[in-house]
């Protein structure tokens, strides 16, 4: 992946591989912070972080939003005849990613290939383009770190589509899967999402909600068999998002997320995607919700992006909040690393950013900052001072009777009693605005 | 419960026992809605509706917020002698709540009894209040809903109890649960609570989220086999709170608490107790999370109160809006009621409501409402309307290859063909405009 | 308007005119509470609700979302020839609002005439769609409440139209607003509506936020003067938004709109448009924007619509919360009225509510529910309920030292005097929860 | 202010002067960036940030919540002789203050002196103390940056003080403003601020908006009359909060109280005092409302805070997050510097940071992060990056027609020409995520 690809015309001229330059430099178009061979506690920059490019965004999107049309006209996407147009983004987009020098992209089916009425001319123009792909991913060494099927887009999945009252649409979706799960083992993708657009409701009382998500453990169930049937043997990964563009959706957060795969016991195929704006705009951090995932063994994947704190819809903004992602990394690295999954740039340019170059400078702005926040989180885990705080706190659970309790050997009457005998507990300290400097001290003194 | 109870002296001098007058009627002091006795659906208002009177909130608030000091004084609570002074509550409870009609009541220790920095000291207090309360509701058959220990006021639990990093703390909290379901059982409460308060964390770097929860699912256990082995029939309940006064709650919402059941196998004693104001400030609706409770079979009782929509704390208002309670009775009929839960006023009236009666006003205005909102969905369901909507949309997973799906019958290949043969899946309004319509027809033509 | 307006062809077939049949109807497609000529004080209903369609949700909406396509299709909007396509939405338009019985409608120059890139092809299409309307107008007797320039939906609004950076685009945005002021005159529009969709920031490093206020205020006030040198004698309008689409919107609720507007000396000209769902993303009631605007003399008139209070982004839902409309009625009567202004439906049906007659469902849904507000508020006020409780409480000031401070008569140290005098000031109780009940009773007892 | 003061007693033992020691220092009782003798731009770091220690929250705060009493004791606040407790308690405050090294101090009426039901017993607290104060700031050269009456707490402003239905309770608050302005006479205050903790409302419907901000205008002009007369030659400051503790709140927002003032005349007297977590819980950023009040010429002063994202209440912590302190930097640099004003800490500690030094990381954290604001806010300047790319944006406003449009020198129909002859408008990009990597390039590469 040393080398950029270009296909039959070069879409972003005047823009090189983009290189690290360091902190210093006055070149826009280069890494300040992320140098993919950099070796943070053992493993390269590139290896731990895993970045991905998302097709939709990245390649599709035009600025449009519910007030006005698209501002952004892509070269690429001007052909007429649609596969020949499908052809042109693959080549714009491997140009891009190869350019910006990230190891992997995802995409849904109809980012990449043209939809279709009829399931078979669906699944030959997915077919076509999954050839595309797969020749692009050889040129490139770009790998797939997750595909899915758009199940919301569509004005047939208005009302959803596991969750849809009607079984027509939900077969529908199906084949949407089918396929993509085929073209996920043909292109070696290493996860295969859900994202549950609009699996919830709109309005309450038209809704069975328990025949809803009954309905979407099934359908989880059936696609994950036929996935581990033809050889997929990748990671099942469901993104939580609480609202937007439904009312509420069923995924709401990690917590609701991880107590559906376990009633339905799927959490042994299924972990989640944790997506930043996603958390906050359920009330939670980002940070949260990827703990609550990794505490339960289900921490799958990243969707990077961030909203604004003053806005309560989904901006997939670029995440440049180093505070943010020096938090999201701490849990990374807890995790022992992503595993089979990455950070991908689930965010899009502003309306108003009309310069090709600004694809450049958004994947730049999240790339370094996720770089930052890599060594910065080591820096913290090297020093070892936030978990000697923290673990200090829990210090009496480590033996005698509060060790005791954790194995479940005391009974409420022995909890009684040792309450009787401790007259005196004296309270202590969070340390919390010490751990805030701590961080700070770390973050600005590099 | 016909008669009004007065103790050695009246506290409520100049109101009588709130009779139903009828929606004509110009005494503030009087029910116009809910009329006890009559019958709903086989049903009285007063069998259905259950209501509670809360004792923190009635018989203890002062009206003081973080800006400022208590402007409301209380006669009862003006003795010196914290057990005289505690009789003296009791009997001005008992009096409220005998005139008000209200068939319930509810406690945590430190409402009802003095708190004492020894556990013997505090078990002393909790036996001798004990003895009062045992007496008073004998007296007026007055039953107690529920009861729980308030592990979060007292600075030992700044850090939380159950979560608590602190063993002797935790331990200390258990005490406290022990005494109190020592008294549940003696005055047979049919519910016994677990609010979360400083259940959460204020920071998550200091914090170890995993053996945290762990923590907490030990102690319900414990606290679970102790009040089964010690007569407990009732249900154990947990109310969700997602943050408030910590930056966030584990109980988060209702399905954060099943995911945890079920992840620690206590969805088979503990249901959930449900907030309308917790709910709002986990951005969900009120119905939502009673909604999400009575599917997974684990709807247990409800704290009926409101928040204010532009303010984002727990304002723990009156629940006077009978959208909202609609919402709710359509839930619980649809449960087949309430069984041992009820409807308790977690409410505290305004911090300038500073008139003795004013406690009043309250109680009968969220009385009113709820017994509105009993028969206006009750008339919802008599006429099938919403319901014949609602299940009309699901008419294709009743039979044929809809309902093979529901069985699990249908591989993804399956769905795929079926989806290949149906050309044109037509768009079937959600009729959402029309059902608020007829709702609002139903709610304003009584 | 007792008739109905059909054009070359009938669009909402197996329609008639929506007729009042009260509340024990059965027929969906009537009213049950707008009865039009129903004399509530000394006028009609139809006198004081001025209830308008607004062309762009009703006749133009798709359903589409950020997350998908459309799923609306209208046999209106199918014509390839624009000005056609324009004249037959034009029809469809009128026959909708004679069957509803509205007496206004709203429109911007783009939901009614197809756009152009040059001035002077966008000014012809307006010119012969404007006689389209005046010809229909004449035809029903349905008038024109307002119209605006859409100066947000196209690209080269991305950085606002008043407020955008390049002043080229100001100027293509002043030649949108002289063909619509133009047009107003033509249509003897009552009002003239200003809604600054995308006069504001997406960020705010890269905006002179001073210079683009300075800049709205000259663009209005050159339009004002126009206006007026044209002979437009009704109102200016401001409607405020707080956010979305852009991050901040400087006209982001009416304290900061009447703040601009008197810093800028156009007070005189200007009033507000109060819409529901701005207010309440701006973290106030709908009722309290209004009472600001009325409380100022400048309340306009309404966009007449809700949010989801679970929802951080206008949903822009039709308003059936009859508490809210009754709280906007009060601040209306209060106000002697609406004036000039009126209730614009800026409200859309949902998504997934596919059927033509939806669009009935819902505008029936909003005139029923604005029908029993009036009636309510009505009852409110001739009953003096919450009145007395309110004027009572500043009894104070109308006498004595209370009148000589509100005069400006008393200096500080006459003031302390004062405090110094009065030992004991008795709490007085805001009565509340009181004035919920008697609302509640009111509502509940028709 | 070199040296430490102590009273008879040391309150701080075992901590000394904190020191610069810059980003290296394993210290946590140092500061890191904050040196206060560096010269930024041609200023000391500490002319530049002016700090002030907020007596309410450091001196007298306890960790209590509206769920749980105070966590913290001091041992300044232990004195039952109330003028003597006020004596230790400014002892240990010029010491705090004296070894933290921050140059100004704010406090409240009530947080220095004890409170007294009669006027003349509260002068007479008021003055004892402020001899203390007076002593204290002469012995130790801190000074006042200002000070004001707590018109909240006490019961009898549960309805509002300027705002209070009740004369009396105006008269009193009256009572305390002169007090307090008397008292900044004698102590040199450089400001003086009025927070309208309930002057709002709880319920819409009770109130009397109109008149109650009627009221609060002349209630300013009366104290703003007394304050001149007595030869306070500071600025007046308002500070804005949408609501907590009341539902609503007058002063809601920068623009709000901009509208306020001017509608009432007030703007040649009275500036605002900005708080972050207030602009928050506003709906704006930090520096939106510090904008806001900059480009008014209205920039007075800054309570330096920040609010917790996820929650919707005044979290008052500490503001350790540096992007935003250098958002504010940029617009104080803007302003060419605070003038009068200065950074005073409304934060307070976590309920659980009870030991005793954790005020100091608490103080450090924010000093440190607001003196890294300063350097990185004046290098953004210095490179002149951000405002090149601002300015750039308004270029043709800068000459031509553009020019005339803001001198008021264009007619619509000019405009409309103007626009005529433009044929194809070039979309411009913002370059928002340019700058965003520019500034991150800059904080992380100090
Ligand atoms: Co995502
Ligand atoms: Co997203
Ligand atoms: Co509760
Ligand atoms: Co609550
Ligand atoms: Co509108
Ligand atoms: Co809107
Ligand atoms: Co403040
Ligand atoms: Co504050």
């Amino acid at each position: 992946m040393s080398t950029v690809y270009t296909g039959n015309k070069e879409y972003f001229p005047g823009i090189g591989k983009i290189g690290y330059e360091g902190p210093a430099s006055d070149n826009p178009l280069s890494f300040k912070f992320y140098d993919e061979n950099k070796i943070v506690a053992g493993k390269s920059m590139k290896e731990h972080l895993r970045f991905a490019v998302a097709y939709w965004h990245t390649m599709t999107a035009t600025g449009a939003d519910p007030f006005g049309a698209g501002t952004i006209e892509r070269e690429w996407n001007s052909n007429s005849d649609p596969l020949a147009a499908a052809e042109e983004k693959a080549d714009a987009a491997f140009e891009f990613i190869s350019k910006l020098g990230a190891p992997y992209y995802c995409f849904h089916d109809v980012d990449a290939a043209p939809d279709a009425d009829s399931v078979s001319d669906y699944e030959s123009n997915v077919a076509a383009v999954g050839d595309m792909l797969l020749q692009r991913q050889k040129a490139t060494g770009i790998k797939l770190l997750w595909n899915t099927a758009n199940l919301f887009s569509h004005p047939r999945y208005m009302n959803g589509a596991a969750t849809n009252p009607d079984f027509r649409v939900l077969a529908r979706g199906a084949a949407q899967i089918k396929a993509m799960l085929d073209l996920n083992v043909k292109l070696g993708g290493e996860n295969y999402v859900f994202w549950g657009g609009r699996e919830g409701y709109t309005q309450l009382f038209n809704t069975d909600m328990k025949r809803e998500l009954e309905h979407m453990a099934r359908f989880l169930e059936i696609a994950r068999d036929y996935g581990r049937r033809i050889g997929f043997t990748g990671t099942f990964l469901i993104e939580p998002k609480p609202m937007e563009p439904s009312k509420h959706q069923y995924d709401s957060d990690a917590a609701a997320v991880i107590g559906f795969l376990k009633t339905y016991g799927l959490d042994g195929d299924f972990k989640l995607n944790i997506e930043g704006n996603h958390a906050t705009l359920a009330g939670k951090s980002f940070a949260h919700d990827l703990q609550v995932a990794a505490d339960a063994g289900l921490l799958g994947s990243i969707d990077a992006n961030r909203g604004d704190p003053q806005n309560g819809w989904d901006t997939d903004q670029f995440p440049t909040d180093v505070y943010d992602a020096v938090s999201a990394m701490l849990v990374v690295l807890g995790n022992s690393g992503l595993h089979t999954g990455g950070l991908n740039f689930d965010a899009h340019i502003r309306r108003n950013s009309t310069d090709l170059e600004d694809l450049f400078h958004a994947h730049i702005g999240g790339m370094d900052s996720f770089a930052l926040a890599l060594e910065i989180a080591q820096t913290i885990m090297d020093r070892g001072l936030v978990k000697r705080y923290r673990d200090a706190r829990y210090e009496n659970f480590n033996s005698g009777t509060g060790a005791r309790f954790e194995k479940g050997e005391l009974t409420l009457e022995e909890l009684r009693n040792i309450a009787a005998e401790n007259k005196d507990i004296p309270r202590i300290s969070g340390k919390q605005e010490l751990i805030e400097n701590l961080i700070n001290q770390i973050m600005f003194s590099r």
